[in-house]
């Protein structure tokens, strides 16, 4: 398995949010930055950052610190966000409609392509100037435009009929909010997002009054 | 620093998993199951959720597997979920009204305890029977009510003067749903849900088409 020799999952995890920072950088007016400046901001040491960005090249000069557009320019590259990535979002309830309307996609190479629900009352509804459309209307848009991504934000009862569905029509890598483990083909990527399971995970130590210092670490 | 000695920090993070799928187990009326048979559905070897429970004391019997309502308990034992502990809610916008009608935190130790906005257009209006209060209340509301988990949909910008307030008032641990880092003193936990930053981490992957299997993996 050639992915193996790649760098690890926990570090491609991390490249989001160092660009996230850089951006914020760049918002700020900073055209440069230091690996411990960077690393202040995000609460990881200058060391994991200079090695994170080793998997991928070189990056910035000694003492002189990064160029912060052209280092945001590269990850975003790394990342594959030069190009625009169409997101099929499946499951339009509160949830799914907060999601639509989330401004925090925009601009960041992820554009949410089209609005899906099985409950016909909700089909046709427009929000945020798009139009819910069926979920079988999901399949086909998925298909014909070469979508590979999907959110899903339906009950978890529904989620695993659904990412069937969305992986026999063509996607490749699904962000989750339904509270369930998918059971997916071999190759195609899932990612959870799980606010119960997160703050069960926080109960645990505030039950024993273990005061944290994990956080620390972003991609906790 | 005792808490060296404990589970591991991504052991504790799987044990809300665990207690996730042995409530579906007993909502499907199974009553019994090896861990072989509780790794398959959460993706898990059965060598894995031996060893996590092995942190927390002896559970089940070789052979014979384990109790499913007993494993239960145990678990929500463990993460201090006998009792229930009151969340403040942050920022009610589109994001934080869909936290505070989604079901799932209901009977699984969670009660969202008040919500909050600086918003003065929102204070007074009523989501699922709670009625939007201001940031102010919500600082005496932790104070009195003792509340020590605090949930923040606010804007990246607003964020960190949010958590340092909350954190001011009493809050030890918090789940922010803003995409920036935040920065709390030694002792408060912080974990993050950024759903940009997971889809730009699955776009690195697309974008070299190299195929998933890390998803099996279910704290990832």
């Amino acid at each position: 398995m050639d992915r193996m020799e790649g760098p690890p999952d926990v570090v491609v995890r991390r490249l989001p949010l160092y660009a996230r920072s850089l951006r914020y950088l760049l918002q700020e007016g900073i055209e440069s930055v230091s690996s411990q400046e960077l690393g202040d901001r995000i609460n990881v040491t200058a060391a994991q950052i200079r090695k994170d960005l080793s998997y991928f090249g070189e990056f910035g000069k000694q003492g002189i610190g990064y160029d912060v557009r052209k280092l945001l320019q590269q990850i975003e590259d790394i990342l594959g966000l030069t190009q625009e990535w169409p997101v099929a979002l499946i499951g339009i309830g509160h949830l799914g409609e907060a999601i639509a309307r989330y401004e925090g996609f925009r601009q960041q190479g992820i554009r949410i392509a089209g609005l899906f629900d099985s409950n016909p009352a909700k089909i046709g509804k427009v929000i945020d100037g798009m139009t819910i459309q069926s979920f079988e209307e999901a399949e086909r848009v998925i298909r014909e435009q070469g979508i590979r991504l999907a959110i899903i934000a339906v009950p978890a009862r529904s989620a695993q009929e659904v990412a069937d569905r969305l992986v026999m029509a063509g996607v490749r890598a699904i962000l989750s909010y339904a509270p369930t483990v998918l059971q997916v083909p071999e190759g195609v990527w899932v990612r959870y997002i799980d606010p119960v399971a997160i703050l069960h995970s926080m109960t645990y130590y505030l039950a024993r009054d273990i005061a944290g210092v994990r956080h620390n670490n972003p991609e906790t």
